[in-house]
């Protein structure tokens, strides 16, 4: 909890005056968010793009301006955490299962920044189930074909009932194990009929930061 | 009407007894829904997975046994309309909105046979519209993205309401014009976040029947 807060505060630190905001969706995230609400509350003047029906209520119980992904024609700054990463940057995130959001928000925002405890920063990806977002119609289908290709797919499961995405679609994880073969998964999910987006986020973000017993660790992708 | 009427009658002639059927949707394939009908009325063991709601209220009122697109484990046999297909069988399809069911349905089965009148087999495709399936949530940043590659994006309005797909997302019309260099819409289009998928059906079938004024073609697909 406390490598998670540190490094969720830590990222607000990167907020600057009349910034739109991506709000990521998580409990590394919660922590930044409630910080961006002390922001709000001490004057500064931010707009948020929530990646979650959560966030969302979390970011108006704090009186966080929000606005909606289509009024927006950039975004400044997102902050959101992962599942995994590895040192090439190369990330699973979508746990929650708010995976296309969170996608579309980091395409669309200028710089990136994934915040994280220590257990998530990993030599290489694959551990934490990949899950990917799956239409309904079909959905058995796509099983069939993930399973040819030995991905080990499980429906997600909530409380008992399928659990169904905040577009309405369902989400399968890939128990695929570690090392993953990165661009081998991707190009035999990514062109699926039937899957409309995975957790693979590949190279996007500009820093992460990590909270640790010590303290936070700030690294920097000298690559984007 | 007759050149669709005799080409959608003819693709019946390769409907087995026992076969599981992919029924497709539209204008054309009307017509061969109404042939298997007859089909079934006249003795034949036949069950079909519908592309569409319309197609699965046609075939319901003909009395075709309907399967779930989940409960079958194999297609056999595929028949469904184009928009505009070329020499080498590619296919724009999805101008009845259905084309993501309907891809869903031809990549299960074994064989796949599209119909058409005459007017639709063209010497290179892009003419009509390319239709893409798009979620809403955040479909600006898709336009805009789609906008900036130059491919003329324009989402669908019918009767005066933006049309919602039989998976509750939208359709966007690509204006792209005549001829379209595929591969490059492909790779452009299907790498997006937000698009489900697009109306390219690359190489996918065994057969095109074509209406005529002078009778029916049939050119068989040698390369599947």
């Amino acid at each position: 909890m406390e490598q998670k807060r540190i490094a969720g505060e830590k990222a607000t630190e990167y907020i600057k005056d009349g910034m739109i905001l991506g709000l990521g969706t998580g409990s590394t995230a919660y922590y930044m968010i409630k910080k961006v609400g002390e922001l709000v509350r001490s004057g500064m003047n931010l707009k948020a793009v929530a990646t979650s029906r959560n966030t969302e209520n979390l970011a108006k119980e704090l009186n966080i301006t929000l606005v909606d992904i289509d009024e927006v024609d950039r975004i400044d700054l997102c902050i959101d955490g992962v599942d995994e990463i590895d040192k090439h940057f190369n990330a699973i995130k979508g746990g929650g299962g708010a995976l296309f959001r969170e996608k579309i928000v980091a395409n669309l925002a200028n710089e990136v920044i994934w915040i994280m405890d220590n257990s998530k920063l990993v030599d290489s990806i694959g551990a934490f189930p990949l899950p990917i977002e799956v239409l309904p119609y079909g959905y058995t289908q796509v099983i069939r074909k993930l399973k040819s290709y030995s991905l080990n797919p499980a429906i997600r499961v909530k409380d008992g009932n399928v659990f169904i995405s905040d577009n309405g679609n369902y989400i399968v994880d890939l128990h695929i194990g570690n090392p993953m073969d990165i661009n081998d998964v991707y190009d035999k999910v990514n062109g699926l009929t039937g899957v409309l987006e995975t957790g693979l986020f590949i190279n996007m973000c500009k820093r992460i930061i990590v909270g640790t017993d010590s303290g936070v660790k700030v690294i920097e992708n000298s690559l984007i």
